[in-house]
């Protein structure tokens, strides 16, 4: 009997797994990414009431159990090797601005691991509509690019500080309407654009540095003629949370546009139903914890 | 047989329905206050998720079926009357800047009633801690300031170009924290300040209206020596989010400062559950509609 035929997202994890797919996640699995973040199990309810508090930038799609790699969003998958790269982060700070291959090492007993909805998951859906993010087309592809804004999170419990993190990808004027309808219904996945326009980048207070081309994350991709910049809430949101905050201990998360791709079907509403109902036992199981 | 005694909440309902009661509701009653914004059923669908996408300013407690002005969070209560003061919009542009008594002709069959958290459902708890808001103990009492951020609302559909409205109370800088924990488990009600300080108000954009006095709605209070200003979230928010959004047609809401006054115990940590559950039960009946 010859073994069941992996799914692209399994393959990925297990590339991933292996070091041998050390890249950005975009567009290759056609179900929910996730972003990933690590946290020592007393700042656990500080950060859930964060996510609850800045849903569009913070989508919490599941909590594990301390000490716990796994998650049923994807079977058999190892959340402390499946990613491509990680950040690690000591005291708030970034230790390895490259990114690291796995954190088998530093995800301890008293560490809780949080997965976060990501636009990558919308971009299968933006894809088939004929609007392909440029990021994606470009040979070879590239991470989305994203910016920090002056857009202040609601702080929660030890989290105070934090600003919004967008992704941006550039759009004719005259299809923003469609992008936005499409984006609408991925909720958990960021949903649709916090703004558009060069208008909507003042109003980020990043006007300049998309101007000029300057990332905080991610790759550069040009604003065409004819196009506008449009920005959705990003997942590198509590990353930079973490270091505003400047959170003791050892921190862990995805490495920018290196997601966790799950098995969860993006493009199923009844897949992102099942996601909810995951999450909301497993606010019943996981509540708890000390700040 | 003689009728079982009113209760704060009613008596003050029922002044407000006889108009001998049009003003502040502030400390008037120990139990949730909420703000109301009534709109043509046509919006309610992108008012949902602009609610789900800034629950802080918008904490949705109920939504009423089309031209029903009751709800269980206060047995008897009529929408229409029991508030001390309302809003009148149309086509986004206020009608009456003073407030007027009762909105019965203008509520249709065709309008839907929102009740969103209000910050004055946990000023009872402040007092109780030794921390009386000063608008409370002024003589007379005024209405809290309110001031209209720069910060941006996440948009959801029709709803564009919103910012944050903010509530501010004086507190000596020593005892942030505690008032921090107080508001933190009111998290229907805006929870935690969102800013504090003067760096927190020029995070919000407002440092030179706060050192100005100048509020946008409410009155004004001093901030004293020793003292820092602190910000909630506010329930004011959809009010600027329906004029910036220039929403078509007639809006009705509460006059800010005027609240709806629930029968749901402010302290009661299982009032606010039931609160919730009858949230959850309300979203399956009340969802649909067009945008």
């Amino acid at each position: 009997m010859s073994p069941k035929p992996k799914t692209p997202a399994e393959s990925l994890r297990l590339a991933c797994r292996a070091n041998t797919h050390t890249t950005s996640t975009s567009l290759l699995a056609p179900t929910i990414q996730a972003n990933l973040l690590v946290l020592p199990t007393r700042y656990a309810p500080s950060f859930r009431a964060l996510c609850a508090r800045n849903p569009v930038s913070c989508p919490l799609l599941w909590t594990t159990p301390p000490g716990t790699a796994t998650t049923p969003l994807a079977a058999g998958a190892d959340l402390r090797t499946d990613l491509p790269k990680y950040n690690i982060y000591v005291d708030g700070v970034l230790q390895s601005p490259r990114g690291v291959l796995d954190i088998r090492e530093e995800w301890s007993g008293d560490h809780v691991g949080f997965l976060i909805g990501c636009s990558y998951s919308f971009e299968t859906a933006l894809e088939r509509a004929g609007l392909p993010p440029k990021h994606t087309l470009c040979v070879p592809a590239r991470t989305v690019p994203m910016f920090r804004t002056t857009v202040p999170l609601c702080p929660a419990g030890v989290f105070t500080g934090g600003v919004m993190v967008v992704s941006m990808r550039a759009y004719p004027a005259g299809r923003v309407e469609e992008v936005r309808d499409i984006t609408r219904r991925f909720g958990r996945q960021h949903g649709e654009p916090v703004a558009w326009g060069w208008e909507g980048a003042e109003r980020l207070g990043i006007a300049e540095k998309v101007r000029g081309g300057k990332v905080d994350f991610g790759e550069w991709v040009e604003v065409g003629e004819g196009e506008v910049p449009v920005f959705w809430g990003c997942g590198v949101t509590p990353q930079v949370a973490v270091m505003e905050s400047r959170i003791e201990g050892v921190v862990l998360s995805h490495f920018p546009g290196c997601m966790f791709v799950s098995d969860v079907p993006a493009e199923d509403e009844a897949g992102l139903e099942s996601v909810i109902k995951i999450l909301d036992v497993a606010e019943e199981v996981c509540g708890g914890g000390e700040d």
